[in-house]
């Protein structure tokens, strides 16, 4: 069930998103919270950075740095994580995701549930018509940020 | 089967792993490579750059920068990927890993060859008798690293 509080991280992500936007970036915020605390807010680094491992989700990871546990963290993320994404969480032993859509991207969540991880989609308007214009506007870099050749 | 190339690109991941030993962090250290050409090089930067989600293999694809594709790469990496480094592997479409030992920590050889990923396993000695330095003697950095809390 989406809190006040999911609501309020899973916005600061999409503003991470839209900023990725106008930067001509790949539109995918992410924040790492610790129930009501914010740990750390990131977005996708590809073309900002030229760093392709840097997705909204790796990005916010990177910038919490090292962490002695995430068992008590929930990751907000605008978009639906992709493999790598989705490993980490697994990986790292992150509980708990909150998902801005899934409608333009998506598939990994019965991987993640199947592991142990509760995955809610909240079904954001807002996150679907930012990726549905950056995915119309930009199809080549959206295909290089999900190596689709 | 270990070509003479793979066997080249593996020492180069070792070399990267045993610097890492050396600047007091992580000692995993891998190699993206394109047939006999090293795209690039890189290691475990958690105690040097302060960065979790910089493995081995995610250090090297950090450094390779953005790539029209992997299809055509090899992944060579000193320690068997953990679900991270798995699933970037399958997200990126890295078609083949080159891992130089899987005797200290390793579980996604299976992950990764029912997505297609041929995975071959050195067992090399200097890579497990690096590792099993590093677990004797830092137990709660390697733990950190691997996320067992």
């Amino acid at each position: 069930m989406l809190t006040d509080t999911d609501r309020r991280f899973l916005r600061i992500a999409y503003d991470e998103a839209r900023e990725g936007f106008e930067e001509g970036g790949c539109p995918i915020g992410s924040v790492l919270a610790r129930g009501e605390t914010l740990v750390s807010r990131g977005r996708n680094q590809r073309v900002q950075g030229g760093d392709p491992i840097a997705h909204g989700e790796m990005d916010a990871l990177r910038k919490a740095g090292r962490q002695k546990t995430y068992r008590d963290t929930t990751l907000y993320t605008s978009l639906s994580p992709c493999m790598m994404c989705a490993g980490t969480i697994v990986q790292f032993g992150i509980p708990r995701v909150v998902v801005g859509e899934n409608a333009t991207f998506g598939g990994n969540e019965d991987f993640l549930r199947a592991r142990g991880v509760e995955v809610i989609v909240a079904d954001d308007p807002d996150c679907i018509a930012l990726m549905t214009r950056f995915i119309t506007e930009k199809p080549e870099l959206w295909a290089e940020d999900i190596a689709e050749d």
